[in-house]
């Protein structure tokens, strides 16, 4: 059984991960592709648990989010990443280990080193393409607020947001060949034919 | 302001924590002395949440049972230690982090290390005392199921309790100026003699 692909989607508030994971989640499918999509923080029944707690809880610690971001990726990848890697299925999630980086690392000030302390511990398993979907902060805030979106993220300073975003440019800076920067303030339809070619690449590798 | 003393009482299922932790803040109240009783995992609301998680989630792996401890801590800490501590109140906790050393240690199997680096990092205090209260697991077992109590940590192997214990012993065995063990098995009126002595010396120091 050959093991399936693992794609992550990465970016900031209003840039539209919801409906392009619905389209890569199709185009593979098109492919005759088994997909799995799943998010993060979440997609196993306790780690749903400690997402609710990451977005309503007023006045968490930025380790303890962190740490509850970790625990839930852990058992994501245990109970539900691995497996369907291992049967041949694809796995696509809306978000995963580089979104620590932007939101702790970034966006609430942790030191990069204990979130690479913590993936080299926990994180059994790189995803094979990332693409981040990119746009400056106002655009994707202002599409987040049409979209009436609220939680204790989305409710964060334009300060916080610019620094999540900092951090991810930085992260596609250090890995570019994992991590495929797509510019969000496209039309969709050129959005679309982006990730298309990504993961026609990706098909072909 | 004078700061407060820091206390943690330590020992697997059915060493008698509960009974002598109203007898220490007894003694301490005779003394005049304001204090906080609190517990671990737990403390503050979203701890206690947590702790719900941990004692009750079925197949949580060790690594997020360990996370999820560490999160509650850390809120603990910030939230109510610190601040009790900062006024001049002792404050008196059930279980710290000498329990992760035994149970998600010992018990679980985790590396030592792992949790030498989370304490590092996100415990700011130290105890002033922590009081493990010691006995064979067969003796606290059989406590514990008289009592009628049960959870995930009740229900374990005896070999998984005898790993926990003996983890315990080795906290001691590290660092026996703070960590005082008490033989659990003496009568109860003997065994509050012997936490009677160390808190006498505490208050002496």
């Amino acid at each position: 059984m050959k093991r399936g692909r693992f794609i992550t989607l990465e970016g900031g508030e209003g840039v539209g991960k919801t409906t392009n994971l619905a389209f890569i989640r199709d185009f593979l499918q098109q492919q005759g592709i088994e997909v799995v999509v799943t998010r993060e923080p979440g997609g196993v029944p306790v780690a749903e648990t400690l997402r609710t707690l990451v977005l309503e809880t007023q006045g968490l610690a930025a380790e303890a989010e962190l740490l509850l971001i970790f625990a839930g990726r852990v058992q994501h990848l245990r109970d539900l990443i691995e497996p369907a890697l291992a049967s041949g299925r694809w796995v696509v999630c809306d978000r995963f280990v580089d979104a620590s980086y932007a939101y702790q690392g970034g966006g609430r000030g942790l030191d990069w080193e204990r979130i690479e302390y913590l993936e080299r511990w926990l994180v059994s398993r790189q995803p094979d393409l990332t693409l981040l979907l990119d746009a400056p902060v106002e655009v994707g805030l202002a599409r987040a607020r049409a979209r009436g979106d609220t939680n204790r993220f989305e409710e964060e300073t334009v300060g916080f947001l610019e620094r999540v975003r900092q951090a991810y440019l930085r992260r596609w800076r250090q890995a570019p060949q994992r991590i495929r920067r797509v510019d969000a303030t496209l039309p969709l339809a050129q959005v679309r034919q982006a990730i298309a070619a990504e993961l026609q690449r990706l098909l072909e590798r």
